[in-house]
């Protein structure tokens, strides 16, 4: 319920982040149409990076002589690193677990790399990002109930190897709460996890194609088992309902492609709902992507020549979408802030999902 | 020889285009990684865009409806655009020529389209560009002689009808020089063309495959039968040495795909030449793509990280090479004005040639 929501501060040693905030990703250390320069211009607080795929390319040493993953990518605000665990859900790079961690392909050469608990801390403490994640074991979406408690035991103790290894105290640790979408599992972890005693705590095994009901039943059996001053991050979650109702459990935190993923295909993110940009009714509308947005796109240009760049393919329009759909991001997670400041997002949650969804709610958000 | 070197202002109703210049391509109103806002902040004083292919996509009657190209795209300063006749040299668009015009196949639908004088300068009054081209008959590089005087005639005829045809006078409208590689036949189309009067010449069927001693022939062979107060466009070229010699010979206004090109394809320009950005010398170079640029690119990131974003193939990075490298031709354009101005035009050409080449200056440009 929406007298869950909070706002506070997370303090990192590149500056404060207010909460709760969006992270958009920057895997190889940028975006892939848009950068360091459109994050900031966005309003972006904090961006998550690839601990794994950094590592392989340009690899840790470069970054850490080089003077961290965000000096290296000219971002000066929070940059956290995902361990890889998350990777288990691409089936590319992904090869399987073990009890010493978790097997990856190399996307770049096909070697074999194993990403132990060790190896994940020391990676992350080289990147010099301001959050590191712990590795976890994230069983996928339907898998049978024995692996979920299998999943779980090599997250817990990898979670606690971590913690052990990491030597960093400007930086800050992340524990990722497993379980599955099993009630008890789920608050089992978060009890154990909480009785380690992280900086934070990631929801993890989430956006990986399980039913939504079966995700809010997992982030609503975590959540209220974490403790009350650290931040909830819940992984890989990033469409404008979902955070909005996340955030009404209890949620402090997201990452997601989803906004710059919708955006190369030109869906375009609204306070009134999203569109498709390349409808012909937009053909000659001279109208901004949406009215009222202060991005460098909707300053600058009118849907119709936005349209116009998407069906001749110019990747130049990709940019211009991503960097409207992140400021969306920006904006929406400023109004949920400030509308729990002033005690108003249980009305800001209702009219903000009655315009995305044209008034026909989804039950799961009721 | 430098002494023709000229400097001077083409008035345009955009404003003041300072010459000799270079315009980056805007095919389809835009660059492919690059845009308006980055031609602007790159101090680009004019783009040229091609007039056939915004015939198709987005359409005349969309760019007209919301107030001509330049404001479509949101470039403030000056937009040519050519007449589609270089496409020529495109086998994929171009499918011959008629006593009519130039036919074309769509690269949307392999539609057949003919543009003829009469729907070049109409297309082109209605997309409102500041200069528009006439369409020539341009034959390939290795074409025998009768075909040089039998596209020379087209490009003659159609040059008087697209003149006969043009009625906007606050549009400026440019000839084509063509004639090959032939002394006569160049030094006859230059004369022909200027006794109808333009607001500026082409010098055409250049960079098209041809050796550059051939181009260079066409370029003395045409340039001094132009009148002295009007611009002459090389067009299609764009390598910087090309630019600095061609300057040389009285040439004011250039156009190319050159710099971008290349710098997808990692060749970053420097005033002491150019080079590969991936070559593993650079992977920790914290140094700026090149020194005392003041680019974007330049100013926020180093060699290893736009290295890195080349490695791992992030569109973001190709941007960032692109940025530089049109930076790049304008502040050698602004270098080429202000030697010129100073009298000083000539040594700045040795001294350029022999830092691009480092030292070593091919014959042709001695």
């Amino acid at each position: 319920m929406s007298g869950e929501a909070r706002t506070g501060v997370l303090r990192t040693r590149s500056g404060k982040v207010r909460t709760p905030f969006f992270m958009p990703v920057a895997t190889f250390a940028s975006g892939r149409s848009i950068g360091s320069e459109e994050y900031h211009a966005d309003g972006v607080q904090a961006v998550i990076s690839n601990a794994f795929l950094l590592s392989l390319r340009p690899g840790v040493e470069i970054i850490e002589e080089l003077g961290g993953v965000g000096k290296f990518m000219g971002f000066d605000r929070a940059v956290f690193s995902d361990s890889g665990g998350f990777q288990a859900s691409r089936k590319s790079l992904f090869s399987g677990t073990s009890r010493r961690g978790v097997h990856f392909r190399s996307p770049f050469d096909g070697k074999r790399v194993v990403m132990t608990p060790r190896r994940v801390v020391e990676v992350q403490e080289r990147l010099g990002s301001d959050v590191a994640m712990v590795i976890d074991d994230m069983a996928p979406a339907d898998a049978p109930r024995e692996q979920f408690m299998k999943s779980l035991h090599n997250t817990h103790r990898w979670a606690k190897e971590c913690k052990d290894a990491h030597t960093d105290s400007k930086q800050l640790l992340f524990a990722i709460v497993q379980g599955g979408y099993d009630a008890k599992l789920r608050r089992e972890s978060a009890e154990y996890l909480t009785s380690l005693g992280f900086d934070g705590y990631g929801v993890g095994g989430c956006a990986i194609g399980e039913p939504k009901v079966d995700m809010y039943r997992a982030v609503k059996n975590s959540t209220p088992f974490l403790p009350q001053e650290k931040v909830r991050y819940l992984m890989g979650v990033g469409s404008p309902p979902d955070i909005v109702h996340a955030v009404s459990l209890g949620v402090d935190c997201f990452d997601s492609i989803f906004p710059t993923r919708n955006a190369r295909h030109n869906m375009i993110f609204t306070f009134q709902g999203s569109y498709q940009l390349e409808k012909s009714r937009y053909a000659k509308d001279r109208g901004p992507l949406e009215e009222e947005c202060d991005c460098l796109t909707c300053q600058h240009h009118s849907r119709a020549y936005v349209r116009h760049l998407s069906l001749v393919n110019e990747v130049a329009g990709e940019r211009l979408r991503q960097v409207h759909n992140v400021r969306f991001m920006t904006r929406l997670m400023e109004r949920i802030r400030s509308s729990i400041t002033e005690g108003s997002f249980k009305k800001f949650r209702q009219e903000f999902l009655h315009d995305w969804f044209q008034g026909k709610i989804p039950k799961l958000y009721k």
